[in-house]
């Protein structure tokens, strides 16, 4: 099934919140939550800028959505999530995950699926030149090794 | 084999991050990080406090400690990790995970097993009672369930 053009829209929403953050010293990693195709909160990993090994990107999109139910939520993010973000996802319930790309980071769908939330994965050409190019530094590659726990 | 006795001092600490969560009308779970048997960090859930989802003890605690490695510390968590907190521990790869009981609230022990982090369930009725005796007030207990997304 061909994936809905408003899906790369809210996803370039996601890739701004990353390109924020490169532009902080923080990480390429963005994400946007929406609720009937409108963004009620937005994040980028903010782990460099805040000291906080926590706040990945969808960590802080959540952190940004306060005390509200996430049942009829969508979460986008540029990059497969991790084990504890994914975590978050299954904990929270959304009801859908949108994946920029998981080809430089394969991340743990495997728990999105087991809590049974529903994900699409882009395979977006602008989320993987965007992780590609700045990892492509030796100085980033060391902060990203760090954000995922190595 | 007999769980070492250091394990429930440690515990004890985790517990009083309980409690001043409770007497600041937060949810009764906290959690401490150790090296070499001392506390290198602390935190307790800060949900209610910051309107702060992603806030369970673990993630606090995680957030206390700042970019450090985590691969020779100890998390004490007084409550069994959820599958966010869970998932954290297996990103950051803790040494050990010391859970104070897992019988008001299973967690994910699985993804621990998933990533290899080993751990130990005290099963302590210190926790236990804690958990129980809040959540017996009806306010508490639909704080408890935001807590774990319901």
């Amino acid at each position: 099934m061909a994936i809905e053009p408003f899906h790369y829209d809210l996803m370039l929403e996601a890739i701004r919140e990353a390109e924020a953050s490169i532009a902080q010293g923080g990480l390429p990693i963005g994400a946007v939550l929406t609720r009937d195709r409108k963004i009620i909160a937005r994040g980028h990993n903010n782990r460099v800028q805040e000291k906080n090994v926590i706040l990945h990107g969808e960590m802080s999109c959540l952190r940004d959505a306060g005390l509200i139910s996430f049942h009829d939520t969508v979460m986008y993010t540029t990059l497969s999530p991790c084990s504890m973000c994914a975590g978050a996802l299954g904990l929270f319930k959304v009801s859908l995950a949108v994946i920029g790309e998981s080809v430089t980071f394969p991340g743990s769908k495997d728990i999105l699926d087991k809590f049974g939330i529903p994900w699409i994965d882009l395979a977006d050409d602008r989320s993987i030149a965007m992780m590609k190019t700045w990892r492509s530094n030796p100085a980033n590659e060391r902060l990203w090794q760090g954000d995922i726990g190595n």
